[in-house]
Protein backbone atom coordinates (compact mmCIF):
# COMPACT_ATOMS: atom_id res chain seq x y z
CA UNK A 1 0.00 0.00 0.00
CA UNK A 2 1.27 3.26 -1.19
CA UNK A 3 1.61 5.31 1.91
CA UNK A 4 0.95 8.72 0.65
CA UNK A 5 -0.14 9.49 -3.21
CA UNK A 6 1.78 13.05 -5.06
CA UNK A 7 0.41 15.76 -5.99
CA UNK A 8 -1.31 16.16 -9.12
CA UNK A 9 -1.49 20.23 -11.29
CA UNK A 10 -4.98 21.11 -9.40
CA UNK A 11 -3.44 20.79 -6.32
CA UNK A 12 -0.52 22.47 -6.60
CA UNK A 13 -2.54 25.32 -8.12
CA UNK A 14 -4.51 24.90 -4.79
CA UNK A 15 -1.23 24.86 -2.36
CA UNK A 16 0.26 27.56 -4.66
CA UNK A 17 -3.23 29.66 -3.61
CA UNK A 18 -2.73 28.59 0.04
CA UNK A 19 1.25 28.86 0.94
CA UNK A 20 1.04 32.11 -0.82
CA UNK A 21 -1.44 34.14 1.45
CA UNK A 22 -0.01 32.07 4.61
CA UNK A 23 3.59 33.66 3.89
CA UNK A 24 4.51 36.47 6.35
CA UNK A 25 5.01 39.30 6.58
CA UNK A 26 3.63 39.97 2.93
CA UNK A 27 3.96 44.12 2.53
CA UNK A 28 0.73 45.73 2.34
CA UNK A 29 -1.42 42.22 1.67
CA UNK A 30 -3.28 39.68 3.45
CA UNK A 31 -1.49 37.36 5.32
CA UNK A 32 -1.30 35.08 7.95
CA UNK A 33 -0.99 38.23 10.44
CA UNK A 34 -3.36 40.72 8.65
CA UNK A 35 -6.70 41.01 7.42
CA UNK A 36 -8.22 44.10 5.69
CA UNK A 37 -11.52 44.73 7.24
CA UNK A 38 -13.31 43.43 4.37
CA UNK A 39 -10.92 40.74 2.99
CA UNK A 40 -9.76 37.97 5.69
CA UNK A 41 -7.56 35.39 5.49
CA UNK A 42 -10.89 32.94 5.37
CA UNK A 43 -11.55 34.48 1.69
CA UNK A 44 -8.62 33.69 0.33
CA UNK A 45 -8.38 29.86 1.83
CA UNK A 46 -12.03 29.64 0.73
CA UNK A 47 -11.40 30.81 -2.72
CA UNK A 48 -8.61 27.72 -3.04
CA UNK A 49 -10.60 25.26 -1.73
CA UNK A 50 -13.92 25.95 -3.95
CA UNK A 51 -12.10 26.25 -7.05
CA UNK A 52 -11.21 22.74 -7.17
CA UNK A 53 -13.51 21.60 -10.02
CA UNK A 54 -12.06 23.90 -12.52
CA UNK A 55 -8.34 23.27 -11.68
CA UNK A 56 -9.83 19.01 -11.97
CA UNK A 57 -11.33 19.96 -15.19
CA UNK A 58 -8.76 21.89 -16.58
CA UNK A 59 -6.63 18.88 -15.85
CA UNK A 60 -8.36 16.02 -16.42
CA UNK A 61 -10.69 17.03 -19.40
CA UNK A 62 -9.09 20.59 -21.12
CA UNK A 63 -11.78 22.79 -21.90
CA UNK A 64 -11.79 26.41 -23.32
CA UNK A 65 -9.75 28.67 -21.33
CA UNK A 66 -12.12 31.58 -21.23
CA UNK A 67 -14.96 29.40 -20.10
CA UNK A 68 -12.27 28.15 -16.87
CA UNK A 69 -11.88 31.16 -16.21
CA UNK A 70 -15.40 32.38 -15.66
CA UNK A 71 -16.20 28.94 -13.71
CA UNK A 72 -13.27 29.84 -12.05
CA UNK A 73 -14.90 32.58 -10.63
CA UNK A 74 -18.09 31.65 -10.02
CA UNK A 75 -16.85 28.48 -7.98
CA UNK A 76 -15.33 31.40 -5.74
CA UNK A 77 -17.14 34.27 -5.18
CA UNK A 78 -20.03 33.00 -2.98
CA UNK A 79 -18.55 35.02 0.33
CA UNK A 80 -18.18 38.67 0.97
CA UNK A 81 -14.72 39.19 0.37
CA UNK A 82 -14.57 40.07 -3.03
CA UNK A 83 -12.49 39.08 -5.51
CA UNK A 84 -9.32 37.32 -3.94
CA UNK A 85 -8.14 35.34 -6.96
CA UNK A 86 -9.44 36.72 -10.51
CA UNK A 87 -5.48 37.62 -11.77
CA UNK A 88 -3.91 34.55 -9.93
CA UNK A 89 -7.06 32.74 -12.05
CA UNK A 90 -5.65 34.36 -15.28
CA UNK A 91 -2.37 32.89 -14.71
CA UNK A 92 -3.21 29.66 -12.95
CA UNK A 93 -5.89 28.60 -15.67
CA UNK A 94 -3.42 28.19 -18.34
CA UNK A 95 -0.90 27.06 -16.26
CA UNK A 96 -2.82 23.76 -15.20
CA UNK A 97 -3.87 23.35 -18.36
CA UNK A 98 -1.20 23.87 -19.94
CA UNK A 99 0.90 21.74 -17.60
CA UNK A 100 3.69 24.15 -17.12
CA UNK A 101 5.30 27.25 -18.59
CA UNK A 102 5.73 26.29 -21.91
CA UNK A 103 2.21 24.73 -22.18
CA UNK A 104 0.46 27.83 -20.99
CA UNK A 105 2.43 30.00 -24.09
CA UNK A 106 0.56 27.47 -25.90
CA UNK A 107 -2.72 27.80 -24.65
CA UNK A 108 -2.49 31.40 -25.02
CA UNK A 109 -1.59 31.33 -28.59
CA UNK A 110 -4.81 29.01 -29.08
CA UNK A 111 -7.02 31.59 -27.24
CA UNK A 112 -9.82 32.82 -29.74
CA UNK A 113 -12.56 35.23 -29.87
CA UNK A 114 -15.12 33.36 -27.74
CA UNK A 115 -12.15 32.92 -25.14
CA UNK A 116 -12.29 37.11 -24.63
CA UNK A 117 -15.75 37.46 -24.68
CA UNK A 118 -16.05 34.64 -21.60
CA UNK A 119 -13.64 36.32 -20.06
CA UNK A 120 -15.74 39.61 -20.39
CA UNK A 121 -18.55 37.45 -18.61
CA UNK A 122 -16.20 36.34 -15.62
CA UNK A 123 -14.73 39.98 -15.32
CA UNK A 124 -18.31 41.17 -14.74
CA UNK A 125 -18.96 39.11 -12.30
CA UNK A 126 -16.37 40.48 -10.02
CA UNK A 127 -15.73 44.48 -8.98
CA UNK A 128 -12.28 44.33 -10.47
CA UNK A 129 -11.78 48.24 -12.18
CA UNK A 130 -10.17 48.38 -15.38
CA UNK A 131 -7.90 51.35 -15.99
CA UNK A 132 -10.21 54.42 -16.66
CA UNK A 133 -8.51 54.85 -20.43
CA UNK A 134 -10.19 51.38 -21.15
CA UNK A 135 -12.78 52.21 -23.92
CA UNK A 136 -13.67 47.91 -22.98
CA UNK A 137 -15.45 49.00 -20.39
CA UNK A 138 -16.76 45.24 -19.48
CA UNK A 139 -20.06 47.00 -17.54
CA UNK A 140 -20.84 48.08 -21.22
CA UNK A 141 -22.63 45.27 -23.56
CA UNK A 142 -21.28 46.77 -26.10
CA UNK A 143 -17.72 46.18 -25.36
CA UNK A 144 -18.61 42.53 -26.49
CA UNK A 145 -19.99 43.71 -29.68
CA UNK A 146 -16.58 45.80 -30.45
CA UNK A 147 -14.41 42.43 -29.51
CA UNK A 148 -16.32 40.62 -31.72
CA UNK A 149 -16.44 43.40 -34.16
CA UNK A 150 -12.35 43.36 -33.89
CA UNK A 151 -12.13 39.91 -33.80
CA UNK A 152 -10.14 40.15 -30.87
CA UNK A 153 -9.16 36.85 -29.08
CA UNK A 154 -8.51 36.64 -25.17
CA UNK A 155 -4.82 37.21 -26.15
CA UNK A 156 -5.24 40.56 -28.04
CA UNK A 157 -7.63 41.75 -25.04
CA UNK A 158 -4.73 40.62 -22.81
CA UNK A 159 -2.10 42.52 -24.95
CA UNK A 160 -4.26 45.45 -24.73
CA UNK A 161 -4.37 45.41 -21.12
CA UNK A 162 -0.62 44.60 -20.77
CA UNK A 163 1.22 47.92 -20.47
CA UNK A 164 -0.99 48.96 -17.45
CA UNK A 165 -1.71 45.52 -15.94
CA UNK A 166 0.92 43.02 -15.01
CA UNK A 167 -0.94 39.93 -14.70
CA UNK A 168 -2.29 40.35 -18.63
CA UNK A 169 1.57 41.55 -19.58
CA UNK A 170 2.45 37.95 -18.44
CA UNK A 171 0.08 36.56 -21.06
CA UNK A 172 2.56 38.68 -23.61
CA UNK A 173 5.59 37.57 -22.61
CA UNK A 174 5.82 34.33 -22.07
CA UNK A 175 5.18 34.36 -18.61
CA UNK A 176 8.41 36.05 -17.39
CA UNK A 177 8.01 37.06 -14.11
CA UNK A 178 5.74 33.81 -12.88
CA UNK A 179 9.27 32.04 -14.53
CA UNK A 180 11.98 34.52 -12.65
CA UNK A 181 9.59 34.17 -9.35
CA UNK A 182 9.58 30.08 -9.91
CA UNK A 183 13.51 30.63 -10.05
CA UNK A 184 13.72 32.76 -7.20
CA UNK A 185 12.17 30.30 -5.10
CA UNK A 186 14.39 27.42 -5.97
CA UNK A 187 17.39 29.83 -4.78
CA UNK A 188 15.72 30.80 -1.80
CA UNK A 189 15.03 27.31 -1.01
CA UNK A 190 12.04 25.23 0.82
CA UNK A 191 9.58 26.42 2.62
CA UNK A 192 7.75 29.35 3.50
CA UNK A 193 10.25 31.70 4.28
CA UNK A 194 11.46 31.52 0.30
CA UNK A 195 7.80 32.63 -0.68
CA UNK A 196 8.18 35.83 1.49
CA UNK A 197 12.24 36.20 0.03
CA UNK A 198 10.84 35.86 -3.90
CA UNK A 199 7.67 38.09 -2.96
CA UNK A 200 10.15 40.73 -1.81
CA UNK A 201 12.36 40.31 -4.53
CA UNK A 202 9.58 40.77 -6.77
CA UNK A 203 8.19 43.68 -4.85
CA UNK A 204 12.05 45.33 -5.12
CA UNK A 205 12.15 45.48 -8.84
CA UNK A 206 8.88 45.96 -10.13
CA UNK A 207 6.23 48.60 -9.77
CA UNK A 208 2.75 46.56 -8.98
CA UNK A 209 0.02 47.71 -11.08
CA UNK A 210 -2.73 47.04 -9.21
CA UNK A 211 -1.29 49.44 -6.54
CA UNK A 212 -0.81 51.87 -9.63
CA UNK A 213 -4.28 51.58 -10.59
CA UNK A 214 -5.47 52.00 -7.16
CA UNK A 215 -3.28 55.06 -5.97
CA UNK A 216 -1.50 55.82 -9.29
CA UNK A 217 1.75 55.24 -10.76
CA UNK A 218 3.92 57.42 -8.39
CA UNK A 219 2.77 55.57 -5.12
CA UNK A 220 3.49 51.88 -6.56
CA UNK A 221 7.17 53.15 -7.66
CA UNK A 222 7.90 54.58 -4.00
CA UNK A 223 6.68 50.86 -2.92
CA UNK A 224 8.74 49.66 -5.38
CA UNK A 225 11.99 51.51 -3.70
CA UNK A 226 10.89 50.63 -0.22
CA UNK A 227 11.08 47.29 -0.98
CA UNK A 228 14.50 47.80 -2.04
CA UNK A 229 15.49 49.55 0.77
CA UNK A 230 13.84 46.54 3.46
CA UNK A 231 16.28 44.60 0.66
CA UNK A 232 19.46 46.61 1.23
CA UNK A 233 18.52 46.82 5.72
CA UNK A 234 18.13 50.21 5.31
CA UNK A 235 14.18 49.83 6.39
CA UNK A 236 12.34 47.32 9.18
CA UNK A 237 9.89 44.55 7.05
CA UNK A 238 7.38 45.23 9.92
CA UNK A 239 7.09 48.80 10.05
CA UNK A 240 7.27 48.63 6.30
CA UNK A 241 4.21 46.20 5.84
CA UNK A 242 2.28 48.28 8.69
CA UNK A 243 2.51 51.30 6.67
CA UNK A 244 1.24 50.04 3.75
CA UNK A 245 -1.69 48.20 5.34
CA UNK A 246 -2.04 51.79 6.53
CA UNK A 247 -2.28 52.94 3.30
CA UNK A 248 -4.54 50.20 1.50
CA UNK A 249 -1.25 49.78 -0.62
CA UNK A 250 -1.46 45.89 -1.38
CA UNK A 251 0.72 44.72 -3.86
CA UNK A 252 -2.16 42.33 -5.35
CA UNK A 253 -0.86 41.72 -8.81
CA UNK A 254 2.40 40.75 -7.34
CA UNK A 255 0.46 38.11 -5.26
CA UNK A 256 -1.07 36.77 -7.97
CA UNK A 257 2.24 35.97 -9.90
CA UNK A 258 3.87 34.81 -6.69
CA UNK A 259 0.74 32.02 -6.76
CA UNK A 260 1.38 31.10 -10.12
CA UNK A 261 5.69 31.16 -9.33
CA UNK A 262 4.63 28.67 -6.41
CA UNK A 263 2.21 26.76 -8.89
CA UNK A 264 5.80 26.62 -11.49
CA UNK A 265 8.38 25.80 -8.87
CA UNK A 266 5.81 23.21 -6.98
CA UNK A 267 5.84 21.50 -10.41
CA UNK A 268 9.55 21.06 -10.70
CA UNK A 269 10.38 19.78 -7.31
CA UNK A 270 10.32 22.86 -5.08
CA UNK A 271 9.05 21.20 -1.55
CA UNK A 272 6.92 23.50 0.40
CA UNK A 273 7.43 21.94 3.74
CA UNK A 274 10.86 21.79 5.34
CA UNK B 1 -26.21 32.57 -15.34
CA UNK B 2 -25.70 32.25 -11.88
CA UNK B 3 -23.60 34.18 -9.72
CA UNK B 4 -22.34 31.45 -8.05
CA UNK B 5 -22.71 27.91 -6.43
CA UNK B 6 -23.27 26.40 -3.64
CA UNK B 7 -21.16 24.41 -1.21
CA UNK B 8 -21.74 20.99 -1.43
CA UNK B 9 -21.08 18.27 1.40
CA UNK B 10 -17.11 17.86 0.19
CA UNK B 11 -16.71 21.36 0.18
CA UNK B 12 -18.70 21.86 3.52
CA UNK B 13 -16.14 19.03 5.08
CA UNK B 14 -12.95 21.16 3.55
CA UNK B 15 -14.78 24.42 4.76
CA UNK B 16 -14.98 22.87 8.20
CA UNK B 17 -11.28 21.85 8.55
CA UNK B 18 -9.75 25.20 7.28
CA UNK B 19 -12.14 27.65 9.66
CA UNK B 20 -11.56 25.46 12.76
CA UNK B 21 -7.24 25.45 12.04
CA UNK B 22 -8.02 29.30 11.29
CA UNK B 23 -10.24 30.24 13.87
CA UNK B 24 -8.10 31.78 16.95
CA UNK B 25 -7.16 31.98 20.01
CA UNK B 26 -7.81 28.18 20.35
CA UNK B 27 -6.10 27.29 23.77
CA UNK B 28 -3.15 25.08 23.22
CA UNK B 29 -3.84 24.51 19.39
CA UNK B 30 -2.31 24.98 16.34
CA UNK B 31 -4.45 28.20 14.86
CA UNK B 32 -3.67 30.81 12.70
CA UNK B 33 -1.03 32.47 15.32
CA UNK B 34 0.56 29.73 16.65
CA UNK B 35 2.39 26.70 15.48
CA UNK B 36 4.35 24.01 16.90
CA UNK B 37 7.42 23.33 15.65
CA UNK B 38 6.68 20.03 13.56
CA UNK B 39 3.33 21.48 12.94
CA UNK B 40 2.10 24.42 10.80
CA UNK B 41 -0.46 26.21 9.76
CA UNK B 42 0.32 25.02 6.27
CA UNK B 43 0.15 21.57 7.56
CA UNK B 44 -3.54 21.63 8.30
CA UNK B 45 -4.66 23.52 5.22
CA UNK B 46 -2.92 20.87 2.80
CA UNK B 47 -4.89 18.50 4.81
CA UNK B 48 -7.88 20.19 4.08
CA UNK B 49 -7.04 20.87 0.74
CA UNK B 50 -5.75 16.99 -0.18
CA UNK B 51 -8.41 15.43 1.27
CA UNK B 52 -11.05 16.17 -1.45
CA UNK B 53 -10.86 13.52 -3.82
CA UNK B 54 -12.14 11.21 -1.07
CA UNK B 55 -14.72 13.69 -0.01
CA UNK B 56 -16.14 13.95 -3.63
CA UNK B 57 -16.53 9.92 -3.35
CA UNK B 58 -18.11 9.75 -0.59
CA UNK B 59 -20.85 12.44 -1.31
CA UNK B 60 -21.10 11.41 -5.13
CA UNK B 61 -20.14 7.11 -5.31
CA UNK B 62 -20.67 6.31 -1.62
CA UNK B 63 -18.09 3.37 -0.32
CA UNK B 64 -16.93 1.34 2.67
CA UNK B 65 -16.56 3.76 5.16
CA UNK B 66 -13.03 1.99 6.81
CA UNK B 67 -11.94 1.99 3.06
CA UNK B 68 -12.16 6.24 2.96
CA UNK B 69 -10.80 6.57 6.27
CA UNK B 70 -7.52 4.97 4.81
CA UNK B 71 -7.76 6.95 1.78
CA UNK B 72 -8.12 10.03 3.36
CA UNK B 73 -5.22 9.22 5.23
CA UNK B 74 -2.90 8.37 2.82
CA UNK B 75 -4.03 11.57 0.78
CA UNK B 76 -2.64 13.85 3.22
CA UNK B 77 0.24 12.81 5.73
CA UNK B 78 2.65 13.14 2.27
CA UNK B 79 3.92 15.89 4.47
CA UNK B 80 6.08 16.23 7.47
CA UNK B 81 3.38 17.56 9.89
CA UNK B 82 2.40 14.01 11.25
CA UNK B 83 -1.19 13.55 11.67
CA UNK B 84 -3.16 16.74 11.37
CA UNK B 85 -7.30 15.30 11.32
CA UNK B 86 -7.07 11.10 11.89
CA UNK B 87 -9.95 12.08 14.30
CA UNK B 88 -11.46 14.29 12.17
CA UNK B 89 -11.68 11.97 9.36
CA UNK B 90 -12.95 9.46 11.73
CA UNK B 91 -16.43 12.09 11.90
CA UNK B 92 -16.59 13.58 9.01
CA UNK B 93 -15.83 10.29 6.92
CA UNK B 94 -19.25 8.78 7.85
CA UNK B 95 -21.30 12.47 7.92
CA UNK B 96 -20.43 13.39 4.66
CA UNK B 97 -21.57 9.37 3.78
CA UNK B 98 -24.76 9.52 5.34
CA UNK B 99 -25.39 13.56 4.97
CA UNK B 100 -25.68 14.72 8.38
CA UNK B 101 -25.76 12.94 11.74
CA UNK B 102 -28.85 10.69 10.80
CA UNK B 103 -26.68 9.58 7.95
CA UNK B 104 -23.94 9.34 10.03
CA UNK B 105 -25.35 7.39 12.36
CA UNK B 106 -26.87 4.79 10.04
CA UNK B 107 -23.16 4.69 8.23
CA UNK B 108 -22.15 3.70 11.60
CA UNK B 109 -24.77 0.94 12.63
CA UNK B 110 -23.77 -0.53 9.03
CA UNK B 111 -19.80 -0.75 9.51
CA UNK B 112 -18.68 -4.64 8.77
CA UNK B 113 -15.74 -6.11 9.77
CA UNK B 114 -13.55 -5.42 6.36
CA UNK B 115 -14.23 -1.80 8.18
CA UNK B 116 -12.28 -2.75 10.95
CA UNK B 117 -9.43 -4.00 9.05
CA UNK B 118 -9.35 -0.81 7.05
CA UNK B 119 -9.42 1.43 9.75
CA UNK B 120 -6.24 -0.40 11.26
CA UNK B 121 -4.51 -0.25 8.32
CA UNK B 122 -5.19 3.84 8.08
CA UNK B 123 -3.93 3.85 11.75
CA UNK B 124 -0.82 2.26 11.25
CA UNK B 125 -0.22 4.91 8.47
CA UNK B 126 -0.39 7.55 11.37
CA UNK B 127 1.79 8.18 14.14
CA UNK B 128 -1.14 8.32 16.34
CA UNK B 129 -0.97 6.56 19.61
CA UNK B 130 -3.84 4.11 21.39
CA UNK B 131 -4.30 4.58 24.75
CA UNK B 132 -1.67 1.89 26.51
CA UNK B 133 -3.76 -0.37 28.27
CA UNK B 134 -5.46 -1.32 24.61
CA UNK B 135 -4.15 -4.63 23.53
CA UNK B 136 -5.58 -3.88 19.90
CA UNK B 137 -2.03 -2.73 19.54
CA UNK B 138 -2.31 -1.24 15.45
CA UNK B 139 1.34 -1.81 15.27
CA UNK B 140 0.90 -5.78 15.57
CA UNK B 141 -0.33 -8.07 13.20
CA UNK B 142 -2.12 -9.82 15.55
CA UNK B 143 -4.46 -7.39 16.15
CA UNK B 144 -5.99 -7.66 12.60
CA UNK B 145 -6.23 -11.54 12.99
CA UNK B 146 -7.85 -10.74 16.70
CA UNK B 147 -10.45 -8.43 15.19
CA UNK B 148 -11.28 -10.85 12.62
CA UNK B 149 -11.88 -13.67 14.82
CA UNK B 150 -13.69 -11.77 17.24
CA UNK B 151 -15.93 -10.72 14.48
CA UNK B 152 -15.63 -7.02 15.83
CA UNK B 153 -17.27 -3.80 13.12
CA UNK B 154 -15.76 -0.87 12.83
CA UNK B 155 -18.41 0.41 15.33
CA UNK B 156 -17.29 -2.46 17.84
CA UNK B 157 -13.67 -1.01 17.55
CA UNK B 158 -15.07 2.21 18.37
CA UNK B 159 -17.02 0.93 21.23
CA UNK B 160 -14.19 -0.84 22.61
CA UNK B 161 -12.11 2.83 22.37
CA UNK B 162 -14.91 4.94 23.42
CA UNK B 163 -13.97 5.27 26.97
CA UNK B 164 -10.80 6.25 26.70
CA UNK B 165 -11.51 8.32 23.42
CA UNK B 166 -14.00 11.21 23.00
CA UNK B 167 -14.12 10.84 18.85
CA UNK B 168 -14.53 7.12 18.51
CA UNK B 169 -17.52 8.23 21.57
CA UNK B 170 -19.31 9.91 18.89
CA UNK B 171 -19.60 7.20 17.15
CA UNK B 172 -21.53 5.58 20.23
CA UNK B 173 -23.74 8.02 21.60
CA UNK B 174 -24.96 9.15 18.26
CA UNK B 175 -22.59 12.50 17.11
CA UNK B 176 -24.16 14.04 20.87
CA UNK B 177 -20.90 16.34 21.02
CA UNK B 178 -20.89 17.03 17.38
CA UNK B 179 -24.32 17.71 17.82
CA UNK B 180 -23.92 20.24 20.71
CA UNK B 181 -21.01 21.88 18.73
CA UNK B 182 -23.31 22.51 15.95
CA UNK B 183 -26.12 24.27 18.51
CA UNK B 184 -23.52 25.96 20.05
CA UNK B 185 -22.28 27.76 16.59
CA UNK B 186 -25.89 28.37 15.56
CA UNK B 187 -26.13 29.64 19.21
CA UNK B 188 -22.94 31.79 19.09
CA UNK B 189 -24.25 33.35 15.57
CA UNK B 190 -21.87 33.35 12.40
CA UNK B 191 -18.85 33.87 12.04
CA UNK B 192 -14.92 33.31 13.11
CA UNK B 193 -15.62 34.17 16.42
CA UNK B 194 -18.68 31.95 17.16
CA UNK B 195 -15.99 28.98 15.87
CA UNK B 196 -13.45 29.94 18.97
CA UNK B 197 -16.98 30.65 21.17
CA UNK B 198 -18.21 26.88 20.72
CA UNK B 199 -14.76 25.79 21.07
CA UNK B 200 -14.12 27.55 24.39
CA UNK B 201 -17.81 26.20 25.39
CA UNK B 202 -16.88 22.32 24.73
CA UNK B 203 -13.70 22.61 26.64
CA UNK B 204 -14.66 24.17 29.50
CA UNK B 205 -17.15 21.25 29.80
CA UNK B 206 -15.55 18.12 28.40
CA UNK B 207 -12.05 16.54 29.23
CA UNK B 208 -10.13 16.41 25.94
CA UNK B 209 -9.05 12.75 25.60
CA UNK B 210 -5.93 13.88 23.51
CA UNK B 211 -5.13 15.61 26.48
CA UNK B 212 -5.53 13.03 28.87
CA UNK B 213 -3.41 10.08 26.77
CA UNK B 214 -0.78 12.45 26.33
CA UNK B 215 -0.61 14.01 30.11
CA UNK B 216 -3.08 12.02 32.25
CA UNK B 217 -6.45 12.45 33.10
CA UNK B 218 -5.51 15.37 36.10
CA UNK B 219 -4.14 17.60 32.90
CA UNK B 220 -7.18 16.89 30.93
CA UNK B 221 -9.27 17.81 34.25
CA UNK B 222 -7.36 20.43 34.96
CA UNK B 223 -7.57 22.14 31.39
CA UNK B 224 -11.30 21.91 31.38
CA UNK B 225 -11.25 24.13 34.68
CA UNK B 226 -9.25 26.64 33.18
CA UNK B 227 -11.37 27.05 30.10
CA UNK B 228 -14.29 27.28 32.41
CA UNK B 229 -12.45 30.24 34.25
CA UNK B 230 -11.70 31.62 30.93
CA UNK B 231 -15.81 31.93 30.07
CA UNK B 232 -16.39 33.35 34.30
CA UNK B 233 -13.88 35.88 33.56
CA UNK B 234 -11.39 34.86 36.01
CA UNK B 235 -8.68 33.75 33.87
CA UNK B 236 -7.39 35.72 30.50
CA UNK B 237 -7.63 33.75 27.66
CA UNK B 238 -4.19 35.14 25.97
CA UNK B 239 -2.44 33.67 28.87
CA UNK B 240 -4.53 30.75 28.68
CA UNK B 241 -3.44 29.89 25.47
CA UNK B 242 0.08 30.95 26.15
CA UNK B 243 0.51 28.65 28.99
CA UNK B 244 -0.85 25.24 26.88
CA UNK B 245 1.43 25.91 24.06
CA UNK B 246 4.32 26.19 26.61
CA UNK B 247 3.38 23.21 28.24
CA UNK B 248 2.20 20.90 24.48
CA UNK B 249 -0.79 20.92 25.84
CA UNK B 250 -3.11 20.55 22.87
CA UNK B 251 -6.78 19.61 22.96
CA UNK B 252 -6.67 17.81 19.71
CA UNK B 253 -9.92 15.67 19.89
CA UNK B 254 -12.41 18.78 20.75
CA UNK B 255 -10.73 20.48 17.66
CA UNK B 256 -11.79 17.41 15.77
CA UNK B 257 -15.18 17.46 17.16
CA UNK B 258 -15.17 21.11 16.85
CA UNK B 259 -14.47 20.94 12.84
CA UNK B 260 -17.76 17.47 12.75
CA UNK B 261 -19.72 20.04 14.48
CA UNK B 262 -19.06 22.88 11.76
CA UNK B 263 -19.74 20.81 8.93
CA UNK B 264 -22.87 19.71 10.26
CA UNK B 265 -23.92 23.63 10.98
CA UNK B 266 -22.98 24.62 7.63
CA UNK B 267 -25.57 21.59 6.17
CA UNK B 268 -27.96 23.98 8.64
CA UNK B 269 -27.34 27.07 7.11
CA UNK B 270 -24.86 28.41 9.71
CA UNK B 271 -22.78 31.53 7.87
CA UNK B 272 -19.54 31.21 7.99
CA UNK B 273 -18.94 34.48 6.48
CA UNK B 274 -20.47 37.60 8.01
Amino acid sequence: MKKNLPMNRAEHAQMAMMLEVCAYPKPGNVDRCHDYPDTRLEHFLASAILARPVFDAAEKTGGRVGTLIREAVQCTNGHSGGNTHFGAFLLLIPLVLGGDIDGARAVVAATDVEDAVEFYAAFGLTSVRMAESDDLDVNDPASVAAIRERGMTLADVMAYSAPRDMVAREWTNGFALTRRCADLLHAHGCGRESVVAAFLDLLATEPDTFIAKKHGEAVAERTMRSAAEVLDGKRDLAAFDAECVLAGINPGSIADITIAGIYVALGEGWQWDC
